[in-house]
């Protein structure tokens, strides 16, 4: 499906409600086969006239999320399966390790030594007025970007690979080349809107949901050693998580399925 | 910080934009003390009238979010960390176990016996033509609502808990009473924009984002007993995923840091 960008041709209105809609069908609250409400229902609804529901409608038809049906109405159309979606699983962290390794690129957006906020400074656990190397990144599958990554790593340890290494390899992978001892990693999922920058990085439309995760690496010293910002389009990459009920009677337990899968990289 | 309704008063293209930057200053993007861009400058990236992007301005200060200081232009505020953020550890799958079961209420929105959505049916490996209990939920601390939650649950399962169990007792708790013997389950993040009926539910603004977790619980026959569709305030709910780097040489990985903490209930 191409990503038509209704916000440059319509008006804002009709966009918000094309992006509501939009995000009703990939999410599978609004199935194939489904029909949606119609135009004066939907106008009631959202406060609108029906002209802006006819413009948000045609933009879902333009994008292929809908078709209309004389005498039958507004009918949600079968979505193929992207076949650029990562499943990302948590266990292991490794995202289709094969796929993200071969068939994934990268374009490296920014790359610069700066005095970082404060608080990544923080959470790296970092003094005052050392400096870090902020890098953006996009990777993508096929040409399609699929998330948005925004590195702090400490300069001393950042000093180790160039430019040219972080839009070839993993930055997990510079990180123990550059002697890194890694240990753990605290991670946090949340969910976000597309800000304008990050939504032409990633071709959505400004607002549309993105998947957000934070996570900070730290080495044997509980050192932090690589904070990272991510940004990722819900219709090419979903977390999976499956988990194992195990104990017995009262301390029974839920605990993740541990692949142990065997990796070099990690997911980004 | 009360949830002022913004797009009921101003016009959608502002609302649009101080979803925005609310989305900004609560992930942290714009922390507190700095300072946004200019009226000019912000009408110009959105391409709208500085009247609109001084409503947007206006709606943030009514919130709390942001201060106008005369002389040197709109400064981000210090968020008070919202004592009722819960954070879900992904490894025991337990937010803040004691809180969750002492503190949390639900309300329960709908409750009824119905045919499940075909893609509900397919997950939970139910034939056609069997009905299942459909009920709505939202959960809160508070006063506050956190998750919004939708199970779809097996007839015959379900015949042994009525809408005031589902009311008072986690639906875990009920299924285990019911006979279920739980053996796995399998989970997906990803993020979503409000619709109409959640935003209500979830006292946010239509267009907002939201954590969304799809969960299918299984039994030690592997048939469907759960299926859970939820969406989560990112300002009041996160994941939250700790990882060991366990391993040798070549053969290093990830794992999940298991609490293995014994729970009769789990998070919601």
């Amino acid at each position: 499906m191409s990503e038509a960008q209704p916000s440059a041709v319509g008006g804002t209105k009709s966009h918000r409600i094309y992006l509501l809609l939009k995000d009703a069908i990939l999410s599978g609250r609004l199935p194939a086969g489904s029909k949606l409400p119609g135009e004066n229902k939907l106008a009631e609804q959202h406060g609108v006239s029906r002209v802006t529901v006819r413009r948000a409608m045609e933009a879902l038809q333009t994008t292929g999320l809908v078709e209309r049906k004389a005498g039958v109405g507004t009918v949600v159309l079968e979505q193929p399966l992207d076949a650029t979606v990562m499943t990302a699983s948590v266990s292991n962290l490794m995202p289709n390790m094969v796929k993200m390794s071969q068939a994934s690129q990268v374009r490296l957006l920014e790359f610069a030594y700066v005095l970082p906020p404060e608080m990544i400074r923080e959470r790296l656990g970092m003094g005052q007025g050392g400096k870090v190397q902020r890098s953006v990144r996009v990777r993508m599958v096929d040409d399609k970007p699929f998330s948005h990554l925004v590195t702090h790593v400490p300069e001393a340890i950042a000093l180790h690979y160039n430019e040219m290494d972080l839009a070839n390899t993993p930055l997990f992978v510079l990180l123990e080349r550059s002697g890194v001892k890694v240990d753990h990693a605290s991670q946090s999922i949340s969910a976000t809107l597309a800000s304008h920058e990050v939504a032409e990085a990633l071709d959505v439309a400004v607002g549309s949901p993105l998947i957000s995760l934070t996570r900070v690496v730290f080495d044997e010293q509980g050192r932090g050693v690589e904070h990272l910002d991510a940004l990722y389009r819900p219709d090419r990459y979903r977390f999976q998580i499956d988990l194992e009920r195990n104990g017995d009677g009262n301390s029974r337990y839920w605990e993740p399925k541990v692949g142990g899968v065997p990796t070099s990289g990690k997911a980004e």
